[in-house]
């Protein structure tokens, strides 16, 4: 079994509780309450912004060859801000109201975890991430209806966006290979945990 | 206003709602059910071991004339650990239970803040922690009708520890003559920060 | 006074030592044998990497605001590992070369400083770093009799350079306004620092 | 075999060269010229300082279970310090001598690696360390004929010292067991970088 495919298969009962979940069936039905898209995109910009980060901490971490592909990552997630900025232009929405609790906390989680954990640990958070997003938003696309958010919509399930993640799960299961029992059962721990996140990140638009 | 009453200062709201708090009067009271006083104890156990991750974290990043004192007060603080082992063997409580959400956070806050921020913000949250714990204590030490928590109280209301406390203030104050303005808000929003922390953290034992 | 031209006055003499220098003259008159460039390249390649780790850990640690500049910088730092490697190629020369002592000891201090000192004065090793690189092409590229290193020169003394220098030169300088005297004391050592190394990684291609 | 003497069997080249070398056998007959041991007092008195921030930072990176054997270790090493400062007072040393470059790459390498590495890779430079300078005092130890650093020598070459080292190693070869083989080849690059540390660091007083 891949590693990538262990660490789904342990987290799959909470993964269950976001795919899909109340935001996104909202955003596939055109009927979110402008409240809960604000805050979820406000926040969602601010969790960028940490993201990248998170990722720049652990481009320092990585082995050489692995530099061109996460530098690259780092240019291509940088984008996503001007996305959220372009659509809260267009909604009038203020990117910088108050950041949730959960928001700081997830951001926190991954910025501690970039400089405590070793990088192949890091590379669970970070595939879980992408991969929850990517599965999130997929979802979406197959049961949109209108395209209010198309742009969010398009980006995340695009055949780029799906090719990103597996190059993230290639890595991570190379690395897998070599890593020791030690390091896989801390990378699982933090899938986990990160998948946890992933759940109380979208719950947030409601709170 | 030296900098560390205007720290203080600006948190007094947030300090006024735990100072004092229902944990500390029903410990001042000896009243504290177990099941509380053992959520306290097992997530303040996992929280000192992060602590000292933090206060690690930038011992590395202090200027050289600081490295006795952080190296000292590492030495100091460890000690804590063995406080609550010896309350938990006493009153058989596990301390390895589930760490609570907002111990987490703390931590991850704190270990955050430790490798982002600059050796000088970090001393404003060591500083707001070691001086709630002391208030906290010292509160209970005045209002303490019994001794069931002796220990606690009369470590954490010591002159040792009262002492301890104020060279850390000393020393934030020495940096923050040298600050500059951008440092000292930083500074700042850190210390309101921790302080909220320190509030959600004694609430916790009643979630 | 800027404090970008505090800066470089507290380091002219070392600046003197390197603007030019043996390697830039050999370059600039094409009389340099492939022994020390090839030296020189290899060991550049290498440096590049590094400074991409120093470069993004710095950008962990910078205002929500810089976060495009920084971001964007590394991504185009990235390309002048491809400009190395092409290079390579045509002049046959071998990019994993053993790294020599100086080359990894800058990036040690790179790395090093990135982690322990605040982002203003890593601030200070970066424009140190690219100024330097821009002045030493810029000789070159006033002296060049012929081009068989023309992308080089043509890279590190374009506008776009100029620009990008700049702008690190402007960044710093606003910093610098809000900084406290300890900071830019401890930033103007990193600064010459660099310039040291700086010198002496021109004087390793004769090793 | 233990991984701790696979290492060492992998740098017993650089090891000979230094295990003894000029300098402990000038210690050992007391034939050092003061501004020989002024040199390594006041460089190993600022690489103690550094060698502390490389604890700190690994013990920030530890499991929970390590934390007593590493924080106590911090507060071991840190006693160094004050021995250093006594014997400069006895002896009419600047302790606040120029940092050689040697040393100072040495104290970057620690830091740089600390923060990039895993931290059983760091354990590997950790034990390099502690054993390569138990090694080294406890051959003084036993071609001393007098006393003049006597301090020096019973120190390192102490049984509390030999089982700290013993303490190391074993936690070392714990680790290695659950360790996978990229980790225990960039241990291993690791330990013969520092190996190799060791041996300039010693050379470094004639210089």
């Amino acid at each position: 079994m891949k590693f990538s495919d262990y660490l789904i298969e342990k987290s799959k009962e909470i993964w269950k509780e976001f795919l899909p979940n109340k935001f996104l069936r909202e955003i596939a039905e055109d009927k979110i309450k402008k409240e809960a898209f604000e805050k979820w995109l406000s926040n969602d910009y601010n969790f960028v912004k940490n993201a990248l980060r998170f990722m720049n901490i652990i481009s320092a971490k990585i082995p050489d060859k692995l530099i061109p592909f996460m530098t690259e990552s780092i240019c291509y997630i940088k984008e996503e801000l001007k996305m959220f900025e372009e659509k809260a232009k267009e909604m009038k929405i203020n990117l910088n109201n108050k950041v949730s609790f959960i928001c700081q906390s997830y951001s926190n989680f991954l910025i501690s975890s970039a400089f405590i954990h070793t990088f192949f640990e890091n590379l669970a958070i970070y595939y879980c991430e992408e991969k929850a997003y990517y599965e999130a938003w997929n979802w979406v696309k197959k049961h949109v209806k209108n395209n209010s958010y198309k742009k969010f919509v398009e980006h995340w399930s695009s055949e780029d966006f799906r090719l990103y993640v597996e190059k993230i799960e290639e890595i991570l299961n190379e690395f897998a290979n070599q890593a020791g029992e030690y390091e896989k059962k801390e990378a699982e721990k933090l899938f986990i945990e990160t998948s946890k996140f992933e759940k109380l990140f979208w719950d947030m638009a409601y709170e």
